[in-house]
């Protein structure tokens, strides 16, 4: 749940008249993400999400996320778009804070994927990298593999306090993926955290991915690790082969990979666990007093990185060799 | 904030199924409310807000506040509806918990209410007086004079935690209130927890009244005193008496206090200062752990309190003697 500033009444008034979308209807704080603060905005002309970044989002990097948000759609994928103020700008500011108000988008997240869920966004992952292919900022990747030692080493040995040993694992597996980390796959715009609260559906049907604001220039395959881990486990840690078959099978579909790609999976897919393990590990360790967010298990990412180590080849993923 | 139970997307879908509002489009927990789960539920037909009633909120009095805020719309009350379902139920049950879903009303809440506000505040307090005078189902007041002794003695003589001394204050004005509480002025539906996140506004115009979950029996005066200390006094404490002149004279354009009523109205506002200083009070002693909701400051009430012990007559309040 996520509401952590808030906005006085005329500074909201003037800021939604740099808009134009027509009077102000209604105004209200969403239980949802877990870094900005976003509002539902009603006004005359259409519902909209309002954002206040806060303060872990890093504002030189706003410009990338909302010009990206808005090729995107001009590309025809279904994702919110930066409304433009009178003025032509896309960010503003509100209550001492970045803002920007984007389209609202229909459709829920579901929370239990089904294999035709996980179709659907194999699909959409695709049309988003295709999508992306001709966007011409580019963000470099802080939470892949450089980013992980560092990432570690904030957690400053404190690994064995959420489990005795863990920090040794950590250390093992992380030289691993630093040695025989791939340099060139094809590479481009990657969401890097599509987890099935950004991936909205409407009954069956994808209708948009959301939540742009870990998007950033690095291998489409190592998205597609990240998706594997974040949609085919099961709540009890078991591996849902079907559901990654539909994943990549549909994925496949839009955009076939590369044998290189192919090849990596297993590789990158540790490495996905490797970075939701580190995060979750230093917000574990971190949790500010106050805080309004539960930190989220890093165990269960341990679990998934040692399913991966076991995972010799693609087969493990469904995938035909 | 306030959103305490998760909804699985079955569950969601077949509850949405019971009404007949088309096909569900999105569905989002609102950061707003703190005794109950609120969601916005937008349906092809229209927007809606889902309410799950949580365990403070007693389930054998939910007919009471539904049919409450059917009979005070059905009498032109801007307040919001409860959708009936195909059943001809308004109640239903979600999540293992008691569930209702209501109109969706326009408007946003005053953070920092003008005298406009306030009368248009007194309009509407007298407006819903009024439609809910033929109203036949009545619920006794748990938070009235008769109540506070036992919610003192919850707070299990722990009120010098907060402030030294703080436990005789309360004793010695809630002797005197419970001595001298008027016992038979006009009487009939109250809101009794008519703050300004309740009354929404588009504009200066008034455009609704919420959150009947505290609505009760009792007299009309002792929901004005509510709104006195809720409305009338200023971030530093000091009483704002146009605010009061302007919320008394547009409530008694609709409705005119009898002589019984204006004398009794700074004993009124004592005994209001008293509940929400007392409720506080035990909030403020007993956080739940995890509690995702700050307590409210108990000694704000205690200020009003001893604002209205000083207050010899409604002159006080800008009305005329």
């Amino acid at each position: 749940m996520a509401v952590y500033t808030d906005v006085a009444d005329e500074e909201l008034a003037a800021f939604i008249e740099l808009y134009d979308v027509g009077r102000l209807l209604s105004f209200k704080g969403i239980a949802e993400g877990v870094e900005n603060s976003n509002f539902l905005v009603h006004t005359e002309k259409a519902n909209f999400i309002l954002t206040l970044y806060e303060k872990r989002v890093n504002k030189d990097d706003l410009p990338f996320f909302l010009n990206l948000m808005q090729h995107l759609a001009a590309s025809g994928l279904s994702c919110p778009t930066p409304v433009v103020m009178k003025s032509g700008a896309t960010l503003g500011e509100l209550a001492g804070r970045p803002a920007a108000m984007v389209t609202f988008l229909e459709g829920m997240w579901v929370k239990r994927p089904k294999p035709l869920h996980c179709a659907g966004l194999g699909a959409g992952l695709a049309a988003l990298h295709v999508a992306g292919s001709d966007f011409t900022m580019t963000r470099q990747n802080a939470l892949s593999v450089s980013g992980w030692r560092p990432l570690l080493d904030q957690c400053a040995g404190r690994a064995d306090e959420v489990k005795p040993g863990l920090q040794a694992t950590i250390q093992t597996a992380l030289s691993k993926l630093e040695a025989d980390w791939p340099k060139d796959l094809p590479s481009g715009v990657i969401h890097a955290d599509l987890f099935p609260d950004n991936v909205f559906f409407l009954g069956e049907e994808l209708s948009g991915l959301i939540d742009f604001y870990f998007a950033c220039t690095d291998s489409f395959a190592y998205d597609i690790a990240i998706c594997l881990n974040a949609w085919c486990f099961e709540a009890d840690h078991s591996f849902n082969v079907t559901k990654a078959r539909a994943l990549l099978d549909a994925y496949q579909k839009v955009r076939p990979l590369t044998d290189a790609e192919t090849t990596a999976l297993p590789l990158l897919a540790r490495g996905a666990s490797m970075r939701f393990l580190l995060s979750r590990l230093y917000d574990w360790l971190n949790v500010p007093p106050g805080a309004l967010v539960t930190p989220k298990d890093p165990m269960e990412y341990l679990k998934k990185l040692q399913f991966h180590e076991d995972a010799k080849t693609v087969a493990a993923y469904g995938l035909d060799l």
